[in-house]
């Protein structure tokens, strides 16, 4: 299995891995030598019977049962829940202290406002310019979300250096001092990269005591859970966190694994709310932003359509989000004198965006008409308050109590407050979440979206004060409900999922609200999706990670593109009997990752592909160093035969001195061509791999082999026999000439083959199933063409820019027109049949255009 | 399109097939002719100035206007989710009447005990024998639950009228009655079923406007939404409908359907909801078995060992029920003399456990010990009520109001009531699911639940009248909310889903035992899964059904079994230049759908796949009718020429004598052979069929030919010559002699190909992903064997029922002794590779012995 791995790494060089691999093998013998002898002198305990001897047999029986359980999925998973559970109340706490520290600094200084602005301010940045720093500095993957690229991994490809301990370090304190900074940035979603991470090393660790957790498959059903754990740890949300994690990291789910994240996510938010009950925080365990709502009469039916208008609204309102974070994004990167200054000064941009945030929120200032003083979950908290802020139109008749007083405002009214609110919170929540910090942009959302309802349900109660229902008994509108029913909407257009609605029954505790949560998240999502692309899909385009688009609702123009159409035609291949110069020549010209192996350019029968790393160790062994030194050492033996200097020497000593001979020979030889050709320089920085490599292969084998064994530096300006290179390059040139044996080479015998009729819509379909990267196109047996990741990208996307105008490929026409729908495939069966006919019934014999033309 | 759901279809017979298909395509010809006419006219009206034609054109353009939307899947899903919502809404209001109208009767016969019982007795037996006359006669598929057959179709497998009009009509009439009466029958499972045939009848009735619902692949996302929507509004619970109807019928779910499912099942369930609020039933829309536990201390921390235990005695539960259920169908199969009378009275059976569970229930008699005057509806509000039944251990204290007062008796307490109603109930249930009508196993098994956790809630009551908490406030415990932790624990075990968590949650309306549920249910489907498939596979099993068992949990030997252990190796292909002898021979040998086409006998080399029904045609055609009367016109020409009989008419005139004649000399000798061979009865009922035909071919054609062509009885009895008869059969043979030519043939060029190393984890994955029903094993092109669902069954079953024994395939041995693992892919490629280099470089040919040896 190690070797597999190999293979699915891409983003490594293959050296660095080889050495990686074996260092990591080293260790893992130590260790597990280690193990063994600790466990051998146990047991030779058991003949002990000393006293204390018992109890220490009776650990060493635990411990040998513990660790025969150990490779056991639910182990993992509950030890996967608790770290995840212990890593979320711990970032909780200190968060809480950071934001605790804020307002004390801030209450402490209320004689001077202008220092108090200074500690408003300043913290934040230095907080936010701490996290980016460090970010920057230990591991800039953990910059961001997470959902992208963990969404890229789920498909197959492998990300290099996203599931480091680094990066779990750089994030995990990252995101703590950016969530404690009190900036409108949201856990969720780096807490699915953390969960992963956190799956990703727990496996590593664990593997050292057993091989199951190298199984590769089993890996990446055990991220899937992971990313369920992070969301469920997050906010105590255990069915919300798994259906979200699948709606937004998978495009086929396995319901198989089902159980997994169920499973973990339930140990986890469970464990994280135990803490909670143990630190005396709850007196049991509860949701996290428990509402209080009536029962027994939620809503009134003629409610619906203010539910329904919030639902349009938040779509909008999240297709707008996406686009304004895009748009941030794009602006700065455009502007390159901008762009010239930031990149030198990293920690400016994180800074001035703080610096303006945190002005505008000063509470004394502009904050004092948009509640700036509140921490992110207090304006939840008071925005999902059961109790009605404008009785009657009137904002004053409310008795604000504990957080809820922010709001009231003594010039403004509520509806004022909330407005500003929202669109003051709008941009700054695009904004805050393009900075190079680890921040989420859920939250953020989820708070405006709250608002948003809140605003919609204040004006309900303003409007009918007396309630809708006329049947005598007064039911009162609740503002609280619309505002759970903004949330879910506005988070649920931005991030294109349903579960939102769920995770809000979660957070709340109550479901009471189910129909118009779900309608408004139907609603917004329908919106949304037609408009802009989900804010984890829109990062996917800005950092061009390779993820396949999906294919949009309903178009059903993409039943009509076929995979002849979008397929390359020219595909580089190698054939059984080609030499090391066709081989040597392919690889020169060709990028892909791995070649087709055809039978012959002839009958293009597709036999399997190899690696393009399985056919430079072909290349190198042909021409390595070890068949170099062999040739050089028969060469130098004949001349010692031609010439006998050494007479007869002990067979021992006379290997030696050839060698050393040999060597005073040939190194000058080898390191000729490139001081020749390459300043020294250039070729000690040539890696090992072909790709860099613009010279002739002999060239570069020399410059290899010399930039391995010149360690030694007082032979470099030795002089060399022009004669003995030129030998050394006819030997090279007849190399190359030989027929390639694939004996060694190990070739995938059944890559995924497409047929050329397969329609876009089903290519999509088994690239994002099995994952694949790229899959040739076959028409009984012959390789016609190969389909990759970008090609297909490329005709979705291109079908899904032009809206309404029918994308026609160039074939397409040629189809329509015909009422058979199998005339190339029974064309290309007919010449391959007339092909046999005409070998083994030879009587038969017609001429073949006239047999085409019967057709 | 038409012709690809024809190769779908493998339970119906061409023939039978062709003849739908063309009645199908007339009548769609006949009603588009209509609609065309229809809009044309209406068209013409647009000239037409008078007043009412403009009314009329207006209604014209909307008619247009909404035809034209109607491909969209929303308008599709939106009519399904109102269609059924109005289904499932009916149904309710009768089952209700029927159960109000065995009430009546029995309270208006309360003088006399025996005529109560007669009343109380007759009326279920009657209701059930007419449920199950009427599904045995109208659609006997209608039986059951559904939910496996579903899962089966949704699978890619066509179960023949499984989604036809008539088994709508039966299932919904069935499941009414059998419902109304009482028994302890669900209706959910048949309702998934009842939505799914809606959905097909939906999309067939909407193709007429359009080609879109053609669309293969389209309707199996149609029947994923479908039965979501089955769940959602059978409970009010669009999330839980749409998780539940994962689990139950899906292995892989693709993410893009998500929103179907939740877009149909939300407004499915709203119209649920609102058709009660305007009926009066409801005040406005909310859960339809509301609880009332308060929110603030919904549970003590310490109550959780408690939730545990019901979770894993749940689980065991669940297990027993699926168990006792397949041992009754077993024990009545079994027992050949019951079956054998069983059979011959059909509604004995169902007549007879009818009469002996509503004995047991007769409420003056054993069922005032178990509740026996409840519904199931009015069971389940009882027991989830949230007051507390047994204050400190005496049932006597508690007023019990309403329906609640069933559950008392003055002879024993409440835990004996509720104990005898678990257990009673229990075995009913298993018994009364297997009874041949419309019905489900799910209500029953959720009030059972909900029993068990009352009675577990009330015990602890009993145990802790004061409650557990010590922080001063006394916060008692809440029986119902065990009651809601045992109904989605048992529910979860029998139907091994964790989504009951959520229909609990959506059923209550209340979210705030989250933990405890979840935590409950995941125990229980821990415990359930290692004991016993779910109730649903389960019954997949008892009726062969040809699904594809799901792998257990973390059985890691299934890692080390490769398809090379399980494939077919003899597998029956057809070459390129095979003769039609070689296809008829095959096609009697073999009984596969498609075979493999390989290029050569001695290549192997896999070329494409083709469907049986396709060779079967080029056969006919070879020797069919036309042929073979063109054949005999020649020769009676020829014949003609030699005698001269005719002399020179006018050419119509004398080509149609000449038919005559030819006429009058063919048949007596086409139906002369099956007259010495077979008695006429015989060659009459054989089927158009080639797998039937045991004689050689030339007899089955002149069969086939024969009851084609003698609907004249006068021909029967002519005399024949036995030298033509003799000469047709040479013709024959010849026929038969020639190669075949595949030009008109459809071939699939890329039939699905695996490795022979390809794990079986792998495979099942592949398998299950694709839905496919067979796999080609290949080794660099070459054809070496073949996978079906079969063998893979047989492989996953095999493994599974030997528990802990690690089961070995024969090969299995030698590939863990070997350190390479790649040995038999390399030697195969060698062997290739050596071919290649004899035949390219004849002068280093060496012995091929020697270079396997060097290998």
């Amino acid at each position: 299995s190690g070797s597999a791995a190999m293979y699915g790494r891409y983003t490594q060089e293959l050296g660095v891995y080889a050495k990686e691999e074996a260092a990591r093998l080293r260790e893992e013998a130590a260790f597990r030598r280690l193990v063994t002898e600790r466990s051998r002198s146990l047991d030779l305990l058991e003949y002990d019977k000393s006293r204390c001897a018992k109890c220490r047999i009776c650990t060493v029986h635990c411990q040998k049962f513990l660790i025969s359980r150990v490779g056991e999925d639910w182990i993992f998973l509950i030890l996967l829940g608790l770290v995840m559970a212990l890593v979320s109340w711990v970032m909780d706490f200190c968060i809480a202290l950071c934001l605790q520290a804020q307002k004390w600094m801030y209450g402490g200084l209320d004689s001077n406002v202008v220092l108090q602005y200074l500690a408003w301010v300043t913290y934040p940045v230095v907080l936010i310019s701490f996290s980016a720093g460090f970010t920057h500095i230990v591991a800039p993957q953990a910059a961001g979300s997470g959902i992208p690229e963990m969404k890229t991994i789920l498909r197959g490809v492998v990300l290099k250096e996203y599931l480091t301990l680094k990066t779990f370090v750089a994030k995990v304190i990252g995101l703590t001092c950016a969530l404690g900074s009190g900036m409108p940035l949201g856990k969720e979603g780096p807490f699915v990269h953390i969960a992963s991470l956190c799956a990703a090393l727990l496996s590593k660790f664990m593997s050292l005591f057993g091989g199951i957790y190298e199984n590769e498959s089993r890996n990446i059903e055990m991220l899937a859970a992971a990313c369920a754990v992070g969301v469920g740890c997050c906010f105590a949300a255990p069915i919300g966190g798994v259906l979200f994690s699948i709606e937004v990291t998978s495009t086929f789910f396995a319901v198989r694994n089902y159980w997994r994240g169920f499973f973990a996510a339930t140990f986890s938010a469970f464990i994280f709310r135990v803490l909670a009950v143990w630190n005396r925080d709850e007196e049991t365990i509860t949701a996290l932003f428990k509402t209080r709502f009536r029962l027994d009469f939620p809503f009134d039916l003629q409610e619906l359509p203010a539910f329904a208008v919030i639902g349009i609204a938040s779509g909008f309102g999240g297709a707008l989000f996406v686009y304004l974070n895009r748009l941030i994004v794009q602006f700065i990167r455009k502007q390159k004198a901008i762009n010239k200054f930031l990149m030198k000064k990293r920690l400016l941009y994180p800074a001035l965006v703080t610096l303006l945030i945190s002005t505008l929120t000063f509470p004394p200032g502009f904050g004092q008409f948009m509640a700036g003083q509140l921490t992110q979950k207090e304006s939840l908290v008071t925005l999902l308050d059961n109790r009605t802020w404008a009785k009657q139109g009137i904002a004053e008749e409310f008795e604000y109590i504990g957080h809820a007083a922010a709001w009231k405002h003594p010039q403004a009214n509520v509806f004022i407050t909330l407005v500003i609110f929202i669109v003051m919170k709008f941009w700054m929540s695009a904004l805050a979440t393009t900075i190079p910090v680890p921040c989420g942009a859920f939250m953020p959302v989820f708070v405006i979206g709250a608002a948003f309802g809140r605003l919609v349900g204040e004006s309900m109660a303003a409007w009918f004060p007396e309630g809708i229902h006329s049947d005598g008994v007064v039911y009162s509108i609740v503002p609280g409900g619309y505002a759970v029913v903004g949330a879910a909407a506005l988070s649920g257009a931005v991030t294109h999922t349903v579960s939102t609605a769920v995770i809000v029954f979660e957070l709340t505790g109550q479901i009471s609200h189910i129909l118009p949560i779900m309608i408004a998240v139907i609603l917004a999502n329908a919106v949304a999706q037609s408009l802009q692309p989900s804010i984890y899909d829109s990062i996917i385009r800005i950092k061009k990670l390779p993820y396949l688009p999906e294919l949009g609702w309903g178009h059903h123009e993409k039943y009509n593109i076929r995979v002849e159409d979008i397929m390359v035609r020219d595909v580089r291949y190698i054939t059984l009997n080609c030499t090391y110069r066709d081989l040597h020549d392919v690889l020169l010209t060709e990028r892909l990752k791995t070649l087709a192996l055809v039978e012959s350019s002839e009958s293009m029968i597709l036999l399997g592909s190899i690696e393009r790393a399985q056919l430079q160790a072909l290349l190198s062994q042909q021409l390595g160093r070890p068949r170099r030194l062999e040739y050089l050492r028969q060469r130098a033996q004949n001349e010692r035969k031609q010439v006998s200097i050494v007479s007869t020497p002990s067979s021992e000593e006379g290997n030696h001195k050839a060698n050393h001979e040999v060597r005073f020979q040939v190194i000058p030889v080898l390191f000729s061509l490139p001081y020749f050709f390459h300043s020294l320089g250039l070729s000690l920085s040539l890696s090992l791999s072909l790709t860099h490599c613009l010279s002739p292969s002999f060239i570069f084998f020399s410059i290899s082999f010399f930039s391995h064994s010149c360690s030694s530096p007082h032979l470099f300006f030795l002089p060399f026999s022009l004669s003995l290179s030129l030998q050394i390059a006819e030997w090279e040139e007849l190399q190359l000439d030989e027929q390639v044996n694939f004996n060694n080479c190990k070739i995938d015998p059944a890559p995924f083959q497409l047929v050329e009729r397969t329609s876009l819509h089903k290519t999509h379909t088994i690239f994002s199933l099995l994952g694949l990267d790229h899959a040739y196109v076959t028409s009984i047996g012959r390789l016609i063409g190969v389909v990759s990741l970008r090609e297909l990208r490329k005709a979705i996307e291109g079908s899904v820019t032009v809206k309404g105008v029918k994308v026609r490929p160039p074939l397409a026409s040629f189809r329509d027109s015909g009422t058979s729908s199998s005339d190339a495939e029974v064309t290309e069966l007919h010449k391959l049949w007339n092909r046999h006919t005409n070998l083994t019934l030879p009587q038969d014999h017609q001429p073949s255009d006239s047999d085409e033309k019967s057709q």
